[in-house]
Order: C-alpha cells, then sequence, then structure tokens
C-alpha cells in the first residue's frame, strides 16, 4: 500500500481504532438546547478539542507513527506542521520512544509550537507559505532520513481521523448530516468515508475560511487549485488539498461551506459561553458554516466536528474586543 | 419530611436520579495526564460546567421543583440566589411551566443575571450579603406566595447535588477521595453522602476560598460560624453554611482545604489551556486546593467535581493579565 495514493475503506478505519484504542481518548458527544435554538437543527458535537493534544489530530498520528514496523520507526519521522499535526506527531513518537523532526513555519501560533517541544520533538523553523514548507521538508528528509508522515495527504492519517466518525456515529447514530473544518483534507475524508460508509445517505460537509477557499473553488472547478496565499485567523486551516484529500473529497462531500473569519469569532464566543467549552478559530468555523447555511439543515440532525482547541489566550481576547465592537 | 432538617439518604439521592434523569445531562467525566504530573496524583474532573445552566445548581433545583406536588407547584417558587442557582430554578420552573422568583444580590455577576431572566424568572434585586438576601426573601414570599426552595439548606436540593456523585462513581469507579467546592454546602453535602455511601472508605474533602473560609473555621470550631463577609473572586463561593448543611459535613468530610483567589485563577487557566474547559473560579478553587495540598493526594484517584462554567469574559482577561503579571 502507498500511503500518498491508497484511498482509506472502513476496514482500514476499523483497523486505525484498533491501533489508537490504547492511545486516544473516547470523546464526548455535547448538545446545547440553546444553541438548537439559533440554528434551526438539532446540534451534536464530537468534541476532539478534548483528544489528546487538544486536536483530532492525534488518532492520524497515533494510527500513522504505531502502523510502522519496528526498522522504518527506529530511524524516526519527519513531518512539517503549523500546530496540531505537529504536536500529535510529537507525542505519538514520544509514547513509541522514537526521533520525531517536525518542519514548523514561522508563522505557526505560538501554544502550538510549545506542545511540540514540550513532546520532545525536534523543530525546523521555516518560512510560511507551502513552496518553504515542502522544501525544508525535503531538507530535513534528507539530513535525518526517518519516515515521513505528511499531515493530510496520507492513507494512514486519514484512516486515523476517521476514527472519530465511527465513535461519533455510535454515540449519536440519528445524525443525517455531518460538518468538519477543510484545511488540507484529511479529516474531512476520513469523515465522510467513515460517515457514508457506517450510515447510507448522510451527507458530508466541508467548512472553509472566506479567505481560505482553495477546497471549496476547487471541487466547484472540478479540478485542485493550488498555490494561493490564504489570508485567515483559523491559523489551522490554511492548508490546501492534496491529490488524495481531493480525489476522496471530489466523491464524496455535498459542498463546501464557507464562513468568515468573524463568524469564526463570533463562534468560538458560542462555544464559551453556551457550551463552557474551549475550541480554536479553525473548529468554531463549522458552526459559523452551519449558522450561515441554515437552510441547508432546518430541523436535521447535525454533527459537528469540534477538530480542535489550541489557541493562545490573546485570540479570545480579540474575539472579545471583536464583540464589544458591534 | 421537612426539607430544612431531614438528611437525605442514599435512597432520596437515587429517587432523585430517576426524577432529573429525562431532564439533566449525564455529565462526562475527563481525565488529562499533563495535570496529572503537575498534581501527582490522578485526577478525575466531573464536568458539571458541562450541565444545564452550565452548573451542577441545575440537579438540585429540578428534583426539588418537580418533586412540588400539583397544588404545591401551581403557586409558583421563591428563591435567592447570586447566580448558579437561580439561573437552575428559572430552568426547572420553566419546564414545569410554573412561575419562579428570585432574589439576586446586587453584585451578583451580570452573565449569571442574564441566565435567570433568560429562562423567564421574576428577579427581585436587593444588597450583598446574607441578612439582606434572607429578608428580601421574607418580603417576596409575603408577597406572592409559593414554595421556598432554598439554595443549599433543603434536603431535596441536597439530594440533587448527590447525583452527580453517583454517576461519577459509576463513570470512575476506581476514585478514593472526592473533592468539591464548598459554599452554603449543598453540593459537598451531598457528594459526601453519595460518596460514602457507595465507596466504603472513600474521603470527602471540601475546598474554599482563604477569603471566604467559614465552613473551614466551622468544622474546627465544631460550631456554625455565621454572619462573616466573604472577600473572594469565587463569586458562587461566598453564601456560608445552613444548619443542615453544618449537621452533615460535621460527620463525613475529613477536612475543609483552602486556596487563594490568585490560585483559583491559575487553576482557572490551567483548564483552558491543558483541558479546554471554560470552568468558573469557583469551580477551578478545587484544582487550586488539591495543587497547594499535594501531600494528601499523592498517588492517589482523586475525584474533582467541577461545579460550574459561568463567567464573565472579562474574569478570564482578569486572569490574564494576573498571569503576565508573574
Amino acid at each position: 500500500m502507498d500511503p500518498d495514493t491508497h484511498i482509506p475503506t472502513l476496514h482500514d478505519i476499523r483497523d486505525a481504532a484498533a491501533r489508537i484504542a490504547p492511545l486516544a481518548h473516547v470523546t464526548p458527544v455535547l448538545i446545547s438546547r440553546s444553541l438548537d435554538a439559533l440554528a434551526g437543527c438539532r446540534l451534536h458535537f464530537k468534541c476532539e478539542n478534548l483528544q489528546r493534544v487538544g486536536a483530532f489530530k492525534f488518532r492520524g498520528a497515533a494510527n500513522a507513527v504505531f502502523a510502522l514496523d519496528a526498522a522504518a520507526a527506529a530511524r524516526g519521522v519527519v513531518t512539517q506542521s503549523s500546530g496540531n499535526h505537529g504536536a500529535a506527531i510529537a507525542l505519538a513518537c514520544r509514547l513509541r520512544d522514537i526521533a520525531a523532526h517536525i518542519v514548523v513555519p514561522d508563522d505557526a501560533p505560538q501554544a502550538k509550537v510549545d506542545a511540540m517541544r514540550l513532546h520532545g520533538a525536534q523543530l525546523h523553523r521555516c518560512a510560511p507559505g507551502m513552496a518553504a514548507r515542502n522544501a525544508a521538508t525535503e531538507c530535513v528528509l534528507h539530513e535525518f532520513g526517518g519516515s515521513l508522515i505528511h499531515p493530510f495527504n496520507d492513507a494512514r492519517v486519514i484512516a486515523g481521523q476517521g476514527t472519530a466518525t465511527l465513535e461519533f456515529l455510535a454515540q449519536a447514530p440519528m445524525l443525517d448530516a455531518l460538518i468538519a473544518p477543510v484545511s488540507g483534507g484529511g479529516l474531512l475524508s476520513g469523515t465522510a468515508i467513515a460517515g457514508q460508509s457506517l450510515a447510507a445517505g448522510i451527507e458530508v460537509f466541508g467548512a472553509e475560511p472566506e479567505g481560505a477557499a482553495d477546497a471549496h473553488d476547487s471541487l466547484l472547478a472540478g479540478e485542485r487549485i493550488s498555490g494561493r496565499h490564504a489570508q485567515t485567523i483559523c491559523d489551522g486551516l490554511r492548508a490546501e488539498l492534496g491529490p488524495l484529500t481531493f480525489a476522496i473529497l471530489r466523491e464524496r462531500v455535498s459542498a463546501i461551506l464557507l464562513a468568515s473569519d468573524a463568524e469564526a469569532l463570533a463562534a468560538m464566543r458560542l462555544f464559551f459561553e453556551r457550551l463552557k467549552l474551549v475550541v480554536e478559530p479553525s473548529a468554531a468555523l463549522a458552526l459559523a458554516a452551519v449558522l450561515r447555511h441554515k437552510a441547508r439543515f432546518a430541523g436535521r440532525e447535525v454533527g459537528i466536528i469540534l477538530s480542535g482547541g489550541n489557541l493562545d489566550l490573546e485570540t479570545l481576547s480579540f474575539a472579545r474586543r471583536e464583540h464589544s465592537k458591534t
């Protein structure tokens, strides 16, 4: 199996679930009647912000790291990440007691960089943007060797991310729509494969920032758009689809729904006040997209994957100031 | 049964659990390996901040309101509260479609007052302090009639609060210590009765702010101290024990552990950053007390009841500023 090109199956996702069961949390599903009233549908939140390292990314990283054979594992792991994937790889490698090399762009949020260091990864800084990240990753691979675990264009990672939806549908079997944020598309791909394999007819949506709408535009155009400059406070959603995730999403996703940064911050505040949850803007964006596109969800049972909860306290203060202006 | 003097039993708590099952959330229990490392024990957090109205108070309020017979219910309910109990009574009364009159001191936090209004209660403002609250409550009872549901010195309320621990011990049966914040003592009383009835030998602790240490001092003195002026940012912990809760706690609690406001804010920040949970200072204080009194808990399985998550965003900014000073 080539992890760059293999499209994971439900079987792969079940294997991943068994592999990571001793490592990952089973995260709770929460509801809020007051948010239901606001959205005009029944919302179910899969709290991956309460996952280890504070993000769903631990699922895919743990699956990929623990799927390596002993010889490959001994040579360590290389990846690139602006945040949660890096922290997740760092923790998974620490749990397996192997080396982790992470290429980190200079615009990564401090809280996320701190988390990678905390778990003992070796960091390699680079300029922002996909081109610089890819070049730096090649350099690190050349220098240190080891297995590349791409943050999203990797069947092992996608299968791991799909385990969140395996759990979700066991916890909330009534769901008829699923929505997850989309950046590189690993989470949304795993969500779509698991969701549609288990619940025929379930509709799957992506949520993407207006300022980083490459997945939205790619699916509309029927070809993968790349090389744009993403401009959004949703720091987890600045990547672009890979060939593998594009191939999966174009077959499976009903629509990519856009929302603005201001809407993401307002949604973040709703999570804070109504659900008592800390979610990062990238995660809040999925609720923002539902609230902007209410007609699609009216009266339905909607599952939202809260992708992560890692943010600098500064960001929340920003949300507060934005709100007081209105 | 006189609710002012009856000491609830495990049987009462089980009745309460059955009564509120259609109304209340079963809240999740979360763990954090990084907080375990900090505390030197294994911590289990019962997330009553994720309960309806954002606090355990909904359990006791729902039990008391739904335990009223039809004739009493029709005359409505009167209570006094600086926050979460009032919001909980307001919601419980709305669900039963009866009137709620709530006496609210002028120093109650805005977010909590808003929640009472949101659920349709009639508010009656009074000066801060127990004497003014009690006097105003008498006036309201005289004017409007209805059943008084005291926020803590009430067997129905205590039994309701105890249902959190019924759930907790089913979710985390290995616990050998329980800690809950103490204000009027309703939560801690219910916690102690449920905990010790179900798990022989489990040790029960209260957590109290240094600036509102009446329960601590009362248990040491062997008599109920009252009439002090509480000074703490933990707005949910400014009440003092009642005769009923004092009688229960003196028999059942190993110690009341103190912590400072600064320690509560630092703990609030840990919940935000490590557990991705919004908890109010009154709830964070329980973790603060464990961290200050580590020796008592070393190596143990410690259950902490996160009592609530209702705070103005300003409070969090305050915690941020405090932190940046250090």
